[in-house]
């Protein structure tokens, strides 16, 4: 073994302190969904439901970008959380259709290849971000639907549940009031701006969706959601269009959005947010605020959650409030809910 | 009356005669689909008959636009057209799923607002993007799928057709032949490395498409597919993806994609020409090549047809050949089918 002058070894200890330093700090970002969220609407009780859940995701997540772990298993992991969460709309918890139904549609993207997966309109998988991920990882294909999308879950051995699992009462109590309120109206086509007046809960456009960095410098996002309350006619949001609720690239950031989804699509919001990096040259932090300035100009509400390769973080949103939380290396770490002044 | 000063009048007539010269040049460009479309493969005969279908199609969407009528209006009317010939993989004449229907995909966005509509899966609708243009105009959704896409034509009085309309003798022969091929692999999950071995016209990516500038000057992109021969499991590519397959946007430009729809998916295609001329102040020629480069390097293959807010054009590809027509208001008009080496 040749031994190092001590010059050369001065080099190289100073280069593994760099490469110490500079590689990539651990960070996971999620959220519950943006909306009407106002804390004259919500009882303490109910505030302090909604931090826990959204804390044990995030540390679940975080646990896993700690240990070492990939971008992509840190978001599986706490949105798989948040879909069985009767909390929020997304897996278990999830609104119900016009046929009194779950059907959900979930999407996850790994920033290293720009690898996708998304399903939309699944009424079994337990988990639809865990068969977006296969989408992704075990076919040569990107987004697959409805009976298709569980078929290809049956080849995998995908355990199914009922459509019953996904239904809380909290929700279907929810979905009478709406079809009340559409009946008393005489308009059976559709229930978007009626829904947004019933109530704190219902006004919200509830998802769910994670974006991490790992150690090793790669970025993953992921989305899951229950779309609309008595949404009809086989409707798909942005949460399973890549580009528009979801996207991820090492070489921008990672991205999931929350919100009015019709406009998010329009906007093609997540990966605009990285078009404006990549080709505007702008800081994460600038790229998503004109991003979310840009789908209000348009008309629509929500918000996005964002991360990017060295660790800043974006949670830019023109609703009274989001669910949120945050984990950086540095310790940093919170809870939010409500808007900056809605204190 | 007010009599106009001689100076006054010169201004006026001046500024009539600039915004006549300034009025914008009606543009259309359309697409039969990209692939391995070699000379070598087709038949003078055949030749002849791709030639007559797609000047068919772009006489009939540029009658629109020299009558003075929407960017809009032209798409639809020439996409139409496109889908109700045989010869191209939409509407009649689209290839077989792997249970022998066809199961079609079609998009729509105006340029003006970004308003879209798009329809995934649907069987019985022979214009698919006539019904996407129903999503976009007459429903406050974007993407509607499968039977619900159906439901809501039903509500419109939309004419349906039996699935049986839409499959040829030819794509049902070349359906057999690729689930020969996949019985013959003993590989029942996904076909598409051996469709693209079985003959020229089975390896084309067939999708159709035009994007329009009009008088206006508003631009209109439009596509339509029926996606992948033998496909499976609800499988929906990237042409009723917003932003992926059709994208417009007046203050850059009009996008209709052709090609292995995962990448495109993956590489939001359609809206990074749109940022990369946006934020990067890129031509539309030079946005429309780097992003069909970036999607070879991604694995990627096929193409798009783009328009811009001036009246310029770009057809890249990255396949031997790709089905396309454009007319200019200088006269300048082509159809053409091969490579620029396949002479």
């Amino acid at each position: 073994m040749k031994i190092m002058s001590a010059p050369r070894l001065l080099v190289f200890l100073l280069g593994c302190m760099t490469a110490a330093t500079a590689s990539p700090p651990p960070t996971l970002v999620i959220h519950g969904g943006a909306g009407v969220i106002l804390r004259a609407d919500m009882s303490p009780g109910q505030e302090s439901e909604y931090r826990a859940a959204l804390q044990a995701a995030l540390d679940a997540g975080y646990a896993v970008l700690e240990a070492g772990g990939a971008a992509l298993d840190a978001v599986t992991t706490a949105v798989v959380l948040l879909e069985d969460c009767p909390l929020f709309n997304a897996g278990r918890g999830a609104v119900l259709n016009a046929e009194g139904a779950c059907e959900l549609d979930a999407a996850i993207m790994d920033g290293r290849d720009r690898a996708a997966g998304a399903v939309a309109g699944v009424r079994h998988i337990r988990n639809p971000v865990r068969l977006a991920r296969d989408v992704m990882e075990q076919s040569p294909h990107v987004m697959l639907t409805g009976e298709g999308a569980e078929q290809f879950a049956a080849t995998l051995g995908h355990a199914t549940v009922p459509n019953d699992y996904f239904i809380t009462e909290r929700r279907r109590a929810q979905w009478e009031r709406a079809r009340e309120l559409e009946a008393r109206r005489q308009d059976t086509t559709f229930l978007e701006e009626k829904v947004r007046l019933d109530g704190p809960d219902e006004r919200k456009f509830g998802t769910v969706g994670a974006v991490a960095l790992d150690r090793h410098g790669n970025l993953a996002a992921a989305t899951s959601t229950g779309g609309m309350t008595n949404k009809k006619y086989g409707r798909v949001g942005d949460s399973p269009v890549i580009g528009a609720g979801t996207y991820a690239d090492n070489r921008t950031c990672a991205v999931s959005a929350t919100g009015h989804g019709e406009f998010f699509i329009r906007a093609v919001v997540a990966h605009d947010i990285a078009a404006r990096m990549a080709h505007r040259g702008e800081t994460l932090a600038e790229a998503a605020a004109a991003v979310i300035a840009g789908v209000g100009e348009l008309g629509g509400t929500g918000g996005v959650i964002a991360v990017d390769a060295r660790g800043h973080i974006a949670l830019p949103f023109n609703t009274p409030g989001m669910y949120r939380a945050w984990r950086k290396s540095t310790g940093e770490s919170a809870v939010e809910i409500f808007g900056a002044g809605d204190r």
